[in-house]
């Protein structure tokens, strides 16, 4: 696994080794690094129970009601990919994020970091683009901000979205609420955010070309929560993949999880261009899929209903819960043996997101 | 006016002259530029009423709870500076924004976007200063993000903070409200922010160093409510200064204001170093500073509270509103004669936020 992604890390980005006291493309990854500075910087400066529980957004409680809020800057490269660009996907990842927490998305700001010499016309594409996103997914861009620094100081256009939403009083899902037995669901096909940017940016061809997945997850959230309750947590495997996602999970619940690899979809082109770029799919980003922990007796239900909804048409069972006195993640492969699926260890694909 | 803008703007940043259909740093400015750059393209793109008063903050309901919703990019260079920093002013900043629409400020998200190479110990400088700030201003960060680019893609580190602040129910401050007869009040003296980050980009010296006046505003402006309901609204004068913030004001108002230059406040060290730069203290930002249109009857006690606040000891009024055909501000200077105060035509001082 670590050569496969540094093969990659070479393809895209030939760096100098990382000093220790700088930061390195790899803190943005999602991986091992990014939990590195987040345990070693952030936690302790902002150290709150909301922030603490690491999910992906912030549970909080404003005169009764309980509200999701939750920040994602933008700094995907290039602004337009097959499947997506910057302003589609600033409102999905958001909206994402609030419907990982059982969040019904309300309300979002937006704030564009422009550099100087930025085409109006590409501004516009991007800004019509996220409005249309927006208005697909039912939620109201309601302020924003934009700062212009100058040619050399930016790239293209960052974009920053911060999402309100609205939870049941009810519902409480967290990372940390996995259990031996739960089973593990995934909502489709994985790795084709990522592959379809790399394809685009290194000018790569495939006889059947790779689109992004981005994609809103809230409805589908919304039918699995009508059917049940008994969900733990919800994830969408972006940075790092569905490895990261999980291992975060098998953390912070102190649990192991066992994935069986027959089970996992990934379409033949993708998997053709991981073999190729010598890539592991389950470290390969994804934008418009979900991964559910979820009680063993409920699972077959939400399946059902993951599978009647137009983005979890492919949804499957990966894997389950085990008990494991240190958290781990391992793969039972189609050849019968076991390996285990660490963290991401560095950076493997810059700005996918 | 516009001779000393430009030859400011000559003096931090030669620029070529823009094209009609690029982004130029005055597209940043919180000017004219970044005027039209709000109508032509973000407005029509997400026409809703909320979006469209054009204030700070957007106040949104949910679930009967009057909610104020604001965000801000920080791309201040240097990110240290006299007074402040990045960190605090990504608190300030946004809890200010909150508070002039009357909101009680409760929760921030902060999101980091990293140039590769920055060194850890930097971040950890920032966001201690950050949560310092937080902390002073009762604000929780509840959530966050953080991304890298590549060497070059970036300057050093941006920072967006949302904020989310919860609004008293019969308060209703928008910048349309201003009515012939009102009082213009000032919480202090102006022009200290953008003079403290331009002397330290530039390296000049002064005899009396000016700093930054980045400051939370919100407690100010908590006791000025408890003393008065009859304000119209409040604003920050950061980008822009306060002519710009003024000619908002007036343009939503649809009427004139009339200032008095004899009753601005400026510290001696400003007005030597603006007198030096080429700049009018009008159109220089503020970071710890507002301005608020009220009832004419209600002035005077407003502006005592002010004043008993360790923020607003220098408040003053600073002129009054009048009936105007066509949006127009306007000043007496001491020698009795009367000036337009233009908005900010082009880039006067870019990333000074």
């Amino acid at each position: 696994m670590a050569e496969k992604t540094n093969s990659l890390a070479q393809l895209s980005c030939p760096t100098s080794l990382p000093a220790k006291d700088t930061i390195v493309l790899g803190h943005g990854s999602g991986g091992r690094l990014s939990a590195e500075l987040m345990r070693s910087i952030f936690l302790p400066a902002f150290e709150n129970p909301v922030l603490a529980r690491l999910d992906d957004q912030a549970i909080i409680t404003v005169n009764g009601t309980r509200l999701a809020f939750t920040t994602d800057s933008f700094v995907v490269k290039p602004l337009f990919f097959p499947g997506g660009d910057i302003g589609s996907l600033a409102v999905h990842g958001t909206v994402n994020d609030l419907a990982m927490g059982g969040a019904k998305p309300l309300f979002l700001s937006a704030a564009f970091i422009i550099e100087e010499g930025l085409s109006i016309a590409v501004l516009r594409r991007v800004v019509d683009s996220l409005r249309s996103a927006a208005r697909n997914a039912g939620v109201e861009i309601v302020t924003g901000d934009t700062k212009v620094v100058e040619k050399g100081s930016g790239d293209e256009l960052f974009i920053n979205t911060t999402g309100i939403g609205i939870v049941p009083d009810d519902l409480e899902l967290s990372a940390d609420r996995a259990r031996p037995g739960d089973k593990v669901l995934l909502s489709g096909s994985i790795g084709e955010h990522g592959i379809a940017i790399l394809a685009q940016r290194e000018g790569l061809e495939f006889e059947c070309p790779v689109e992004s997945d981005s994609a809103p997850l809230h409805t589908l959230v919304a039918d699995m929560l009508t059917v049940s309750r008994e969900i733990r947590c919800m994830r969408d495997p972006t940075r790092g993949g569905v490895s990261s996602t999980l291992n975060e999970i098998a953390e912070q619940s102190r649990v192991g999880i066992q994935l069986e690899e027959s089970s996992i979809p990934i379409r033949e082109e993708v998997r053709g261009a991981c073999e190729m770029l010598g890539l592991d799919p389950l470290y390969v980003a994804n934008e418009g899929k979900l991964v559910a922990i979820v009680a063993p007796d409920a699972a077959d239900a939400i399946l059902e209903t993951m599978r009647r909804h137009p983005l979890g048409g492919n949804a499957r069972i990966i894997g389950a819960v085990f008990e494991s006195s240190s958290p781990i993640v391992t793969i039972r492969t189609e050849l019968g043996t076991s390996r285990i699926v660490d963290m991401l260890a560095g950076d493997q694909l810059p700005r996918i997101c």
